[in-house]
């Protein structure tokens, strides 16, 4: 007889910089690779773990989320110390709750926020895996205005890793880009329904050309409306991003 | 003919989590060998490395300070750079001054400052290795008190890991001990003439135990004068601990 499975979400912290990243491949050590080794010895069989997408080796997560489905009869508590007395310290479940089987980590997504932290300074053995070092005296506010060029919805094909047979619909929307300015340290933070590949890290990139006076304001605007693959190239440091949250339908 | 050698001075700074300290041993990866192994290639012979005192495995520094001997003709910019291109990202060389005979990176200290910091919260990817973390509620006022009691001159047997035999004299002179409360971070600086072996991981966990309420204020005071060295064993965590500065006589 088969047991009834029930559906788990759990909302994992990563400190990314010994990973290459979210999603399973051959031969490196991924987040999910990791859950899904702890998992399969636990049920003694595959279980596969969905995220809600992926981050880039060296990208951190302050609240990833992923699901699995089980048979195993442990409570949600016990399923957090379950995968943190497994898990490496750089890995952390924060959160476990039993789910209908409508939520699905990936689909079910509405929001997604992200940050990206530039360390104004010299490059130093306590920031290089958690910022972007970039020398002082970026332009705020030419930032700024370049940032809210992006915010709205836009076909964002110039800003994406993505081929189009990957992912035919490149429209995405931006809720929000916004800049706090806290001396040493610049924190983007932005929201949006999805991201593709490289999206956030070249418009970050295209954003520092901006403020280091490399690009102008109408670049930013040029370039997006282009839609065009070839127009810009940059891509910003992975270790300044931060996946910080996902947000899903009240009550998943 | 022998070429003249010069002494050269070097500020270092490094995260020590995946160190096992400061001092050459065997068959570890220590930051003093990692240095030798740097000068031994430049010089095609072994050079001393002298720093100002050891650091635990998974100590940093912010501020270590070493000499050494060269016949090498580079300036300080090019030594500088030398050492960063070919040391680690988590171990950085910051200044670099050729100083006269007379300076010994050892005998020469005057006054040593060491941070200790406590993350007030849950152990996470991003502050088990810069962090000693501790849920919260610590009794600030009794570990200001306590550290007051090791303000001054006294005999530190009770709080040092040497034996008799490696540091006969166990008199030392501690300057300042603040506490400075950051909100999640408590910020410990200590200043004193010199520190031995585990001296100030002990007086930490002996402050840490009084302010959980686990030790009086009496009990600093009573082992302390008791200059035994039984009557305390708790060492707290090396990774909350940073050297922060070394300071020199006027002119070194």
């Amino acid at each position: 007889m088969v047991k009834p499975l029930k559906r788990v979400k759990c909302t994992v912290m990563y400190h990314g910089a010994h990973y290459s990243g979210w999603q399973v491949q051959n031969n490196v050590t991924s987040i999910q690779g990791l859950l899904e080794d702890i998992l399969k010895t636990m049920h003694q069989r595959d279980v596969q773990v969905v995220g809600s997408g992926r981050t880039d080796a060296k990208v951190h997560a302050l609240g990833q989320v992923f699901h699995f489905d089980t048979e195993l009869n442990l409570n949600e508590a016990e399923w957090m110390k379950a995968f943190n007395r497994q898990l490496p310290m750089d890995i952390k479940i924060i959160e476990v709750l039993f789910v209908s089987k409508q939520f699905h980590a990936r689909y079910s997504v509405v929001r997604k926020q992200y940050e990206y932290l530039i360390y104004q300074g010299e490059i130093q053995p306590f920031n290089y895996e958690t910022h972007a070092c970039i020398e002082p005296h970026l332009h705020r506010d030419n930032m700024r205005k370049a940032m809210s060029v992006f915010i709205g919805t836009h076909d964002f094909s110039a800003f994406c890793g993505n081929s189009y047979a990957e992912t035919p619909n490149q429209v995405r929307t931006i809720f929000r880009f916004e800049l706090e300015d806290e001396g040493d340290v610049l924190r983007f933070t932005i929201e949006g329904d999805g991201f593709m590949r490289h999206m956030i890290r070249m418009m970050m990139a295209c954003i520092i050309d901006i403020g280091k006076g490399k690009l102008k304001i109408s670049d930013a605007k040029r370039i997006l409306e282009s839609k065009d693959k070839t127009a810009y190239s940059g891509v910003a440091e992975p270790c300044g991003l931060y996946l910080t949250e996902v947000e899903y339908p009240e009550g998943q």
